[in-house]
């Protein structure tokens, strides 16, 4: 009767492991719905080198916008408000006002986006010839 | 005089400026040294569609490894734990075991981790048949 049981049991767990993968699709895209708010999730990276793929990082933070404004970033808010001014768009970025005065030294630096913004796949990559130059690019969202 | 002043200290901050872009090409290798424990900080988006770069995001998520673990990842701590297991490598996660069953229903998913792995750039998509089957491909790092 154990036997039996335990047959039968198994074929339950089995019916159970079933039908929760057929809920499974459908709770799935039923949270999917939920979260629906088009969420901005973002890792950057500030590397050494001209080329992002070869470069080595040195620098990483997370950086989230929505549905809460979060991450390690040291200033989300203000990395959220200042890609907020350009829709997300990093090549929109305009950087500091007066422009910082750098030396034109060749030791260049990478900066990437990689992530999500507002549901968006977002790959962003671009080289500056120097840390100085790339400190002027942006008022806080490369300012970690 | 206060004219000479205002010429010889408009100088001086010019100086300074250019004497912090100088420090700051240091200061910022210096703090890259600091940081140079080889950060990991991703980005995991889970999508309905079969294209990584077409399909609409439903989900995402920071994870954060290195230096400390975090992230709004649901569970960081098992995420960064089944990563290191294969060394960052998100095509060897072997996934749940038993693995689910699944029906073979054709909505696709796609999952993406983008990011850094322990100083490495990281740009990994892998496309399910539905979600089901990419529940059982991993067992936290997908889960959220």
């Amino acid at each position: 009767m154990r036997n039996i049981k335990g047959t039968l049991g198994s074929l339950g767990a089995v019916a159970a492991i079933a039908a929760s993968c057929l809920m499974g699709v459908g709770t799935t895209a039923a949270h999917a719905e939920a979260n629906s708010a088009d969420p901005t999730d973002l890792v950057l990276t500030i590397a050494q080198g001209d080329n992002a793929t070869s470069a080595a990082v040195q620098r990483a933070v997370t950086l989230t916008c929505d549905p809460e404004v979060g991450g390690d970033h040291p200033d989300p808010q203000g990395a959220c408000s200042e890609l907020d001014g350009v829709h997300g768009d990093f090549t929109a970025l305009t950087g500091t006002s007066p422009q910082p005065i750098c030396m034109m030294l060749w030791r260049p630096v990478v900066v990437t986006a990689e992530g999500v913004w507002q549901g968006r796949q977002v790959s962003y990559a671009h080289t500056y010839p120097n840390a100085c130059m790339m400190q002027g690019a942006s008022k806080h969202v490369f300012h970690f």
